[in-house]
């Protein structure tokens, strides 16, 4: 395993509905100027083409910025345009099956919401977790609920960083400042924020404070 | 390039709408016995767990009786399951970077309806091309529709096989026999067949007679 030294402290899972690409690829790059640290490119309805050339125009972006970029559940769009990751939850491709196909060197990530599934994701190779929903939230319907105290839980019991997900804002993610987790990640926060840029650098304040 | 010598004389796209694993597996079982020569796994609603899952059962009998086994669209079901190939439409990845991911080894199929996309996907390295809808179909919305004028056309553009698709049943497969395909590739004709070895025989006997 080669290192692998990455920055989760506040990580972007996008949401490409109701936007154009060009407003979409904008907040991307102004939440990265405002500190987000990682990029998850999430796309559930898109043709395979035009996840694809969706990718490529946001690893331009996070190229320039020096930001991994991970690509949600799709290990081919992930290959094609060399993401520095793929992102993978529990109704996707099995981790360890993944890892054999994405190598050593590429970002695994997996969600989980119980201790079970958190452990079983670092056996089967992942390099980070992503804990949630710990907020109520509109995004994702199928979100299983995670405590803080099942957060801490989580934590506690593997050695890889786990990010915490789900209805994450600027009023209430200090609320999950002592659960030991290496990063906030969200999507409306800052996809939905008046200015993605500063949602960005509140959120950040808060993880570093 | 390896030296693939496929037999593509009786092509099966698979349709798992309103079957069960039991009834669908089966359906390709009896199509194989019957003498379908090539089967392409097609799953459009399915989480990526739930398709490779099926993949891994469909690659099971395909790898008993020694036919290939073609991924519709999906890259990384086809790595995971060692598919002998992939088979991309024109919304799905471009042909050129899926060579370059899935190596010169395994198949790559391209659906084309004109002769310029017939052209650019043997540029773009594939190994056989699929061409329709020869005849009208229940199958596919957005099905180009290809004449039998059409598709003689696309044969004599390129080097590589072309399969024809579309509408094609044991009533109306041979009007297609000097057109120059090296085969017929159907869906329903089989995959609702009441018994799919008998049509799979039919169909057979229709290619090479």
């Amino acid at each position: 395993m080669s290192m692998k030294d990455i920055d989760y402290s506040l990580y972007l899972v996008t949401d490409h509905r109701n936007k154009t690409d060009e407003e979409f690829l904008n907040i991307i790059e102004e939440a990265i100027k405002g500190g987000t640290s990682i990029v998850q490119l999430r796309e559930k309805t898109a043709s395979t083409k035009d996840f694809y050339q969706l990718a490529l125009k946001v690893k331009e972006i996070t190229t320039k910025y020096d930001v991994p970029l991970l690509i949600n559940d799709r290990m081919d769009i992930a290959l094609a345009v060399d993401s520095e990751g793929v992102h993978l939850g529990q109704d996707d491709m099995p981790a360890d099956i993944a890892r054999k196909i994405i190598g050593d060197d590429k970002i695994l990530g997996v969600s989980a919401s119980t201790v079970e599934e958190a452990i079983k994701a670092q056996i089967d190779g992942a390099d980070y977790i992503g804990s949630g929903a710990v907020f109520p939230t509109a995004t994702k319907d199928d979100a299983d609920s995670v405590s803080k105290e099942e957060l801490k839980s989580i934590v506690d019991s593997i050695d890889i960083p786990v990010v915490a997900i789900g209805g994450i804002t600027i009023e209430n993610a200090s609320e999950l400042k002592d659960t030991g987790i290496a990063g906030f990640s969200v999507v409306s926060a800052i996809m939905s924020a008046d200015d993605p840029k500063e949602a960005s650098q509140k959120l950040r304040e808060i993880y570093i404070s």
